[in-house]
């Protein structure tokens, strides 16, 4: 999509790498001011939470950030070519027998299992010298991460030979600070850092830099904080104590605009009926674009978009492609076609959309499809 | 994402271009059968339906198919420097003061009001010729699309000077052939082909091929078949007459395998909990993958993978980069970190997926993430 440009695009992402770097900033702030050996590093997985790795990494490098999460490999390797001098974490670990990859691309795995630590050590071994990694330990979340029960039966000639950059765990339930099994978590925080005080340690995702017992570890080393979604705009619970700016925007091209008389039906399975005179609008974006079918399940429930103060509803099914809008509230003439109205922005907010759709803003994001243009401003 | 490879991708998904072709061939054979003066199309939008515009288009040229729908512009300058000999259609109509755009790279315009059918007259009267277009009727889905008054009503100057490639309308349950509805379009459309009897049409989708009003339309000069989703072997309804064969599967990579004990909870919010000692394993497939957090809204009804004739249930929340997997019936051992395990395929279907995540094939298709390396077999 090489020859995207704004005559042709059927919709406009705006990214705002200046509010982007603020958040950063801010959560540097926020934290820095319980804990003075805080580390601020960043999550650009899944292409930079769908608003595009490579530029949203390198505004926040030009903030200071210099530890940056991936998901994969491969997401390492393209994050590589972007930027030289960063440490570039693997969450999904080290890949059967892609140790030589990870080295020629300087990237470090989050060791998560006993076969992926031996492989690791072994490949040191065979290298002359141990190269960084991550260990992943599991304090509860039961997805990936090692036991520390099962860290310790490790042979300790592989253990202590390590070069362990930090050790990191992730929370299950931070967005819900009362959740009881975040003190389960806690206590088996506190195990692991008894056994190894020494190490520095990541804890804290985007809801966890909020959950009050993560900002208070002095005890720690070095806490690596690892915002995602926050850097954002995102906030991850009700009454989030760090102020954070919206940065990313959605508008949609109007294809054609028509009108509906009583009794007309509107798309796939004619969900909706007329049942007086309306105007419409079809706009370029359907569920092949993250416009998710479940936006619009029935009448009742859809959600609606925003042009100049009106609301615009969805009427009948998400199509691939397009969606039809109710702009019967709009002054006639006042939207037309080629004209450009608003998904998410000032107006409507990503958690809105996301409430319609009956998932999160995290899957709003990473599914917002490449038919897009990416605006990146204030970079 | 290019430096891709099978040792570092988190999932393989497979497109048998071989079976996409034949697809191609057996609806070509199916449609002839009934009527001489059919021609098939085929709609390779949205990115092939997610399993490549340049790939897809390029096997079905092969196979014999010159005639090409795509949704966007942009679409369709990527697909114009794939195929230089073939016709591309715009389904999203004509973009304001895009009229050069289009001319350059040779794009036909689904023309669907008559703002669009002005600004193109009116540039071939620019330029001294009247380029091709589609003329984009709207016969009652109520989404794109001119309706017959509203042609009649256009200055006989312009509408008999265009050059029309062809019309189409769209079906809004063509899936539901004894839909009432279908049979007012019908209607509509004998309306529309008595007006003009001399032009070609285009009616029939992947469902509308298969429905019988669409099949014996021989007072028409040409009618161009546009199948999409039937390529990529998806059957649109439940006795759907044509033999498709599966072109596409999907198997992604185990991260690491793990245990629970009686107590543990898994994933976010901790929406699963074990009740006996199991065996699990993390793959490297998440909702920024397309894998929906709808997979697994609750224990009860969340979805299952298959390995070597087991069936992985989904435990707890679909994360983004990963799921947590039930592998207690797998044999001990049998299932180890980076084995790949079928999310749809020989074993799991398409339709069993988008019927667990509450959606439909289509957005299953369309939503698989760039993550995943596509295999391109028998090509």
């Amino acid at each position: 999509m090489n020859d995207m440009n704004e005559a042709t695009t059927t919709g406009i992402l705006t990214i705002d790498l200046q509010a982007l770097q603020q958040n950063y900033q801010n959560i540097r702030d926020y934290c820095l001011n319980f804990d003075s050996n805080i580390a601020v590093s960043a999550v650009v997985k899944a292409n930079g939470y769908g608003l595009g790795m490579a530029e949203v990494s390198t505004a926040l490098y030009k903030a200071g950030c210099r530890l940056f999460y991936v998901a994969t490999p491969d997401e390492g390797m393209a994050l590589r070519k972007t930027l030289a001098d960063i440490d570039i974490f693997i969450l999904d670990g080290l890949f059967i027998d892609a140790e030589k990859i990870y080295q020629t691309h300087n990237l470090i795995p989050c060791l998560s299992s006993q076969a992926q630590i031996s492989n690791w050590y072994s490949y040191g071994q065979s290298i002359g010298t141990q190269l960084p990694c991550v260990l992943h330990l599991n304090t509860g979340i039961n997805r990936l991460g090692l036991n520390l029960a099962g860290f310790k039966a490790m042979p300790t000639t592989i253990t202590q030979s390590l070069n362990i950059h930090h050790v990191m765990s992730h929370f299950a339930s931070a967005d819900v600070p009362d959740d009881a099994q975040n003190l389960t978590q806690i206590a088996e925080i506190k195990q692991i850092v008894d056994f190894s005080p020494q190490l520095d340690y990541s804890f804290g995702n985007s809801p966890g830099i909020a959950y009050e017992p993560l900002q208070n570890m002095d005890f720690l080393n070095t806490h690596i904080m690892r915002p995602g979604v926050a850097l954002c705009g995102v906030k991850t619970t009700d009454n989030y104590p760090i102020e954070l700016k919206p940065v990313v925007s959605l508008f949609v091209r109007v294809l054609q605009t028509s009108s509906l008389e009583v009794g007309d039906m509107v798309g796939y399975g004619h969900q909706f009926t007329a049942t007086k005179p309306m105007r419409t609008a079809i706009v370029a974006a359907g569920y092949a674009d993250g416009m998710f079918r479940s936006l619009a399940t029935s009448t009742e429930n859809s959600g609606y978009f925003e042009f100049k103060g009106h609301k615009l509803p969805i009427l009948g099914r998400v199509s691939m492609d397009m969606m039809v809008l109710d702009i019967s509230q709009v002054p006639d003439g006042a939207l037309n076609e080629g004209d450009f109205v608003e998904i998410f922005g000032q107006n409507i907010s990503l958690a809105q959309v996301a409430n319609w759709a009956g998932t999160i803003e995290y899957e709003i994001l990473t599914s917002l499809g490449p038919r897009f243009l990416r605006n990146y401003i204030n970079g």
